[in-house]
C-alpha cells in the first residue's frame, strides 16, 4: 500500500467491514442520496476524512454509484501528504492530458487549481459534480457518462511544466534549478503534438470511461484559463484478466516493472521519489517530478526478430521475466556473470543492464501501453508505451539513465520516442486546502 | 445469453460447477500444461466441444491463464452455428481492424481464413499460439503480451467488404445483390483513413490487452496476403465499475442501447440479424451484415448545451434513460403523446423518435465509445462512438434508418461521421471447418 493510502482514513477495506454492514445491502443512487441527506454518510462510516467530505457534499452531489458498498470499496482518498496516483499501485487505465494556459493572470490559475481540487475530490470519490437536480435551462454540471459507475480507484495527479515558469505569471524565480525541458537524446524523433504543456493531469482508473470522464470535466472547468494541448489514453492488462496481479507485460511481450523500487518502503520513496527540505524550493516539499515519454514500438519489426535476440535485447527471459541465466523473475541482475567462454551472460547493451547501471540511481516507473490506430506515415500500428516515471530530481535520475539508454540500448532498434514532457507534481493537498497552494498561495 | 453461446457446450458456467471442483484450486500455467498432457482437459470437463479442442491442442499450446478456473469461466466458444461477437453481450473493450488484400489468389485467401480460424480458436480459449517451447532461433509463435491472461470473453468476428467481390478473386458473381458500399448520407464528412476494407476482424474482450493481442497476431499471420488498412480501439463502462450491468452510457452522458432488440429472442434474431434461405446467396445463410460508422462527437459544443436541449435531442431523460414524460428506461416510446398545448412530448426530430420510426425496421446495435487523443484540425478531443450494427439486409435496415436520421436528427448538430464501412459476416464455423468456408470452398 502506498504512503498516500496508508496515511489516509480507510473507507471500506476488508479490515473494517464491521462499520459498513449497514450499507452492505444494495442501495440505489436515490436511496443513497436520501440516506446521506438524513444521517450523513460520515456517521455510517464512523470516521472523518473523506467520509465527512462525502457527507458535506452529498446533499447536493450523491455518489454516482448504484451500489454504495462497491463505491466505497474502490475509492482512493484524494487528500493526503502526497498526491495519489504516484505510489498508488497502477490502475488498469490512463487518460493523460497536457494543457496550455490561455491566461497570464496568476489569480485565474489559482482559481483553476481551487476548482480542480474540489472537482477532483468529487470525481475520485465517485460523486457527480455539482447539483443532482440540474436546472434544465442550463448545461448539466456533470457531463454524465460516469453516472452509475463506481469510483474505480480513480486518481488525479496534477503538475506544472517548465513553461509555467517562463515569466508570464511572474513565477520565474520559483522555478527549481534542475527543472527544465529535457535535453535532446540520441535518436529522439519528437513530434510537437506529443510534447510539453504548461499543466498536466494524469487520470488513472480501473475503468476507462471513469478516467475519460475526469479529464473531460477538468478540461471543461478550465475553459477561459487553459486548453488541452495533447492527450493520450493508455492501458495495461486488467485485474479481471489477471487476478493474481503478476507484473504486467508490455506490447513486446516482456514483463515491465520487475525492477521497480518498492512503494511500501518509505525510506526508499523518500530517497527516490519525494522532494524534501533542501532539495529545492520549499513549495515542492512532498512533491515529485514526472517524466513522460511517448514511445512508439516498431512492433512489426520486433515480431520478426528471434526469441534469443528478443531476450538478449531485454537481458531477461520472456516467459518468466527472470534475468538471462536465472530462474525467477525477482532474482538479482548479475551483470558480471559470464559463461564458459568468458562472455557476459546478460549483454551489457541490454535494456535491463543499462537501465540498472550500477544500481545507485533509481526512479519509479508507472508506464502504460497505448494503441492509437495506424500511423499514417508508416502504415503500421501506432502502438507502444506511454512511459511515465516519478523521481526526486529529473537531471540526476531520469536524464542520467535515459542518456545511457539512448546511446547504447539494444532496444532502441525497436522503438521511436515521439513525445516528451516533464512536470513538477505538487505535494498533496490537505482538506480545505488545494493542489498547488504551496506555490500559488 | 446469445444463440451462439446457448448452442455451444458450456465450459464452466455456474450451473455446472460440479465438474470443475478439481480444478478450482489455483494452477500455474506450467501445472496446467502438465495436467493437460496427462489426462486431457476434456476429461476434466467431462465434455466434448471446446473442451476436447483444448485437450488436443494443449500439449503444444497451454492455456495462457494462470488460473484454470477463471480461464475457463470467461471463455466464449468460437465454433458454432453463428459467429460469436454478434449476439454476445458486449464485452468491455473493442479492437476493430479492417484489412486490404495484397494477393489476387483465391487459394491464398482460403489459406488465410483457415489459419485465422485455428488461431482464433486458440486466442478465444486463452491459449498461446503455436508451441510452448519456442525455438530461440526463430521469432516466437505468440507475441506474448497476453501470456498469463484469461480469455476475458474474447470474441473474434470476421467479415468481407464489398471490394472483396470486385473481380480480383473471381468472386464477382457471389456478391449479394444489396451488399455494396453505403450511399453518401447528408452531412457525411468521411476521411479515407477510416473507411472501407476488403476484410475485417472485430475483436472484443473484457481486457484491452487481450483484444489488442488478438488483432496484432491475426495481422501478423496475414502477412503476404493482407495488410492492416485501419484500426480503432473502443471501450464502454467496465463490468467492474457497474456490477449490475445497467445500460451503458455514451460520451454524451445518455444511455445507449435501451431500444435494442432482445438477443435471447431467437425468432426476433432470425428476423433482424441472421440471413436465411432465400435472402441471397446460400453462403451467407447463418451470417449477417455489419455496418461500421466512426462518429466523432462535438463534445465541447454538447457540453455547452442546456439539459432540456440535450433531452429533447435524444427524446429521453438523461438520468433515467426513460422516454421524455415517462419514468422508466424501458417504458414504450409514445411518439404520439402530446402536452396540454397539443405539442408532441417527444420531439419528432429527436434521435429516439427518428431511430424508432414506425417500429417495423430494426437492427442490432453493438457500439463502443472511443477516445483517440486530440483532433489536430480542430484542437478538440477526437472522441465519440464507433457505431456497429448487425442486420439481415443493409439497405432495408441500416440505410433506411440512417437516411432518416441523417436528414433530420437533432443530434446531427453534435456529431460528424468520419468513417464508414460495411462487411458481410460469414456464418459460424463448425469444428474442423473454417470461417468463410461456405464461400471459399
Amino acid at each position: 500500500m502506498s504512503k498516500q493510502e496508508s496515511n489516509s482514513p480507510k473507507l471500506n477495506s476488508k479490515e473494517d467491514d464491521s462499520s459498513t454492514g449497514f450499507i452492505g445491502k444494495k442501495l440505489s443512487r436515490r436511496e443513497m442520496l436520501r440516506l446521506t441527506g438524513v444521517g450523513g454518510l460520515g456517521l455510517l462510516l464512523g470516521g472523518g476524512g473523506i467520509g465527512s467530505i462525502i457527507a458535506a457534499r452529498s446533499a447536493a452531489a450523491p455518489s454516482r454509484a448504484a451500489q454504495a458498498s462497491s463505491a466505497l470499496a474502490d475509492s482512493i482518498p484524494f487528500f493526503g501528504e502526497h498526491q495519489a496516483g504516484i505510489l498508488t499501485p497502477a490502475q488498469n487505465f490512463l487518460c493523460f492530458a497536457a494543457f496550455d494556459l490561455t491566461t497570464t493572470k496568476l489569480s485565474d490559475v489559482k482559481k483553476l487549481f481551487q476548482a480542480w481540487t474540489s472537482t477532483a475530490a468529487s470525481l475520485t470519490s465517485g460523486q457527480l459534480i455539482g447539483n443532482v437536480n440540474d436546472n434544465p435551462n442550463l448545461p448539466p454540471t456533470d457531463t454524465g457518462e460516469a453516472d452509475g459507475l463506481s469510483p474505480s480507484r480513480c486518481t488525479l495527479t496534477f503538475g506544472v511544466g517548465p513553461s509555467f515558469f517562463d515569466g508570464r505569471l511572474g513565477l520565474g524565480s520559483q522555478r527549481p534549478a534542475s527543472f527544465q525541458d529535457l535535453p535532446v537524446f540520441t535518436g529522439d524523433n519528437l513530434e510537437p503534438q506529443w510534447c510539453g504543456g504548461d499543466l498536466c493531469v494524469q487520470a488513472c482508473a480501473d475503468d476507462m470511461q471513469v478516467a475519460f470522464h475526469a479529464i473531460r470535466n477538468l478540461a471543461r472547468i478550465a475553459r477561459g484559463t487553459a486548453v488541452l494541448r495533447w492527450t493520450q489514453e493508455g492501458f495495461q492488462r486488467s485485474s479481471g484478466a489477471d487476478p493474481k496481479g503478476a507484473t504486467p507485460r508490455n506490447l513486446l511481450g516482456f514483463k515491465d516493472g520487475t525492477g521497480n523500487p518498492d512503494v511500501t518502503d518509505r525510506k526508499e520513496m523518500d530517497t527516490v521519489v519525494w522532494n524534501n527540505n533542501g532539495d529545492g524550493p520549499s513549495w515542492m516539499n512532498g512533491g515529485t517530478y514526472m517524466a513522460v515519454r511517448r514511445v512508439m514500438l516498431r512492433i512489426e519489426v520486433w515480431d520478426r526478430s528471434n526469441l534469443s535476440d528478443q531476450e538478449a535485447t531485454f537481458g531477461r527471459h520472456r516467459q518468466t521475466g527472470a534475468p538471462i541465466g536465472s530462474k525467477d523473475e525477482f532474482d538479482d541482475l548479475d551483470l558480471k556473470a559470464t559463461d564458459a567462454s568468458g562472455k557476459l551472460i546478460i549483454p551489457e547493451n541490454s535494456h535491463s543492464a543499462l537501465a540498472h547501471g550500477d544500481g545507485t540511481v533509481k526512479m519509479l516507473r508507472r508506464a502504460y501501453s497505448y494503441s492509437s490506430g495506424m500511423n499514417l506515415k508508416t502504415g503500421q500500428l501506432d502502438a507502444g508505451l506511454l512511459f511515465i516515471s516519478f523521481q526526486r530530481d529529473l537531471v540526476k535520475q531520469f536524464v542520467s539513465i535515459q542518456q545511457r539508454l539512448s546511446k547504447n540500448d539494444k532496444l532502441n532498434e525497436y522503438m521511436t520516442h515521439t513525445g516528451s514532457a516533464v512536470f513538477a507534481c505538487f505535494p498533496g493537498a490537505r482538506e480545505g486546502g488545494y493542489i498547488g497552494q504551496s506555490l500559488l498561495g
